[in-house]
């Protein structure tokens, strides 16, 4: 991971050092903020409130360090999601680059979609269009040679909005509720939709959330030998969808244990919401909406990406905290 | 994780909260000795070469803490694997408890071996008839009832040579090279051929790695619901392998990063020590050799259960360290 740290920004590895380095400090001096992004109000209180009850030694809802597990959704959650997911992003770019040798791509409804960056055809296609176009940027390469890859594509591609890095474009807020939580004891996992290596590849440096703590969609990957070498393919075959039910799945089966708080933005995080929620003892669910057309995006239940309906719908019964991007957040980016 | 802390050995607990509380401090007072059971000699030499090569900022071998990954076999590594794995054993107690309502398991050769305990019979079944076996024993139940079933089997069960509870029954040397790899900023992870599951019930306690720290086999779960909330039920079905040449996908699955340093003891580990060792920079593989008759067991390339040839055989071309347990450890268990 470290290999190519170079390649990430600079400025958010400060920025969350920062953070980090601040939040334990903040937090011993009474009355300081480990949350300054955090406007007052129901949102920020509630998430004190959650983490000063299972911190607290003696305390009716105290939880061991050890079970103090917060997991988060990364696209639209941690950060920007419009107008395309970054991964998306990438894969049009790949299979673009990838284009010329492969002229049967031309035949095929969802390539054709792909190379002309046609957005609509592509949510058309479905999951499983999708599937089939990661699948075909990310085949053959080996995982340690797809994240350099990533990584050299992160370096040079910019944000069509804000003219910079993805991986500038990470929510403050965010970054410190991270900090503030691994402050107190917890771990922090991204859980995400995503391909989990590709999610690896940012983690540490947007996020100081190491690629073991990383959770994600999985593409099939075939052992073998070359050249006296043990090797590891990619195949072009998704193996686990880590999305809406498949959230719980990957939970248990990666971080084997059920988390005490979720963060996310959209139905695809509804599973995940439930499955922390539900269990026994004092929980903390989290739904971040984009209401702030002026600062970032305006979108819940009528967009094609991160579609927001279920799961702000049920919030109030389920005790889940809906974030106002526009009225809860001083600050969008670090 | 927390929850049946209380039914696993306070002692191991101890005892490794007493490594972990004293490698740092041993380690700053130079010429004292953060691994008291290991014998003088060129295992324990080259062991701290390593360690000392890897963590020496500025040096030519130097690794960044987030690369320090080191990974861990765990039957017959960590723990006692003979005269049966200790998860095989809690398969055919679930199976004996489970027999009544499965009257139909009288009419297969596998069920009749496993209900007689018949342990070369079932070996001949090879690796499909252990999974059927698995399967049948852990099915229907959702991973949180299955630890406590698990937790509740390790409270009474004993070890038929010593008497003991199988978590009494770890390698003092090995808990004192995982505090040590800890203390130098190295992360530990188990990558167990054994479910995932089952080693995770004990993984923390036993040995200071939290559950999503344990990569091992696992089987298919289904997401469901019953009674307004998210079910997830163990299937009986393998979906993956982490054995021999899965243990690499495994690790590149879920730890996402090539480790720099291995430990096993069987043919089991030979890929993962491969994948280790094959790595560009300072790398260290280790093999424990079960040669101690007379305070443990002695076995190798004869052994149904960790069996020892190809690994042992090409250990010195491979630059593997080949540990004695008769030679280099002062001592066995805590």
């Amino acid at each position: 991971m470290t290999d190519h740290s170079h390649t990430l920004s600079r400025r958010h590895a400060m920025a969350l050092a920062g953070a980090v380095l601040l939040a334990p400090g903040l937090a011993a001096a009474q009355g300081n903020d480990a949350l300054p992004s955090w406007r007052d109000g129901p949102r920020k209180r509630a998430l004190l409130d959650f983490v000063g009850a299972v911190t607290q030694e003696g305390g009716a809802d105290f939880v061991q360090p050890n079970a103090r597990i917060a997991v988060f959704d990364n696209d639209g959650t941690l950060w920007v999601e419009q107008p395309a997911y970054t991964q998306l992003v990438f894969i049009l770019d790949r299979i673009r680059a990838l284009a010329p040798g492969n002229p049967d791509w031309q035949q095929d409804p969802v390539f054709r979609a792909a190379l002309a960056g046609d957005l609509h055809a592509i949510a058309a296609g479905g999951m499983e269009g999708l599937i089939r176009l990661i699948g075909a940027a990310q085949a053959g390469t080996s995982p340690d040679d797809f994240r350099g890859v990533v990584a050299e594509w992160l370096a040079s591609a910019r944000d069509p909005k804000w003219g910079r890095p993805y991986t500038a474009l990470v929510y403050q807020p965010m970054l410190e509720v991270l900090a503030f939580l691994r402050a107190r004891g917890f771990a922090t996992f991204i859980v995400t939709g995503g391909g989990v290596e590709f999610v690896r590849t940012i983690s540490q440096d947007a996020y100081g959330i190491p690629p073991h703590q990383v959770v994600g969609t999985t593409f099939s990957l075939k052992p073998g030998e070359a050249d006296g070498r043990i090797t590891l393919t990619r195949e072009p075959h998704v193996d686990f969808v880590d999305d809406g039910p498949g959230k719980p799945v990957g939970i248990s089966r990666q971080i084997g244990a059920r988390p005490i708080a979720a963060f996310g933005n959209s139905d695809g995080d509804y599973q995940m919401l439930r499955y922390t929620t539900e269990g026994p003892g004092r929980r903390f669910g989290m739904i971040v909406h984009h209401d702030d057309a002026d600062r970032e995006y305006a979108y819940d239940r009528d967009s094609d990406i991160g579609r927001l309906a279920r799961a702000m719908d049920e919030a109030p019964q389920r005790g889940w905290q809906l974030a106002s991007m526009k009225n809860d957040w001083a600050r969008i980016f670090p």
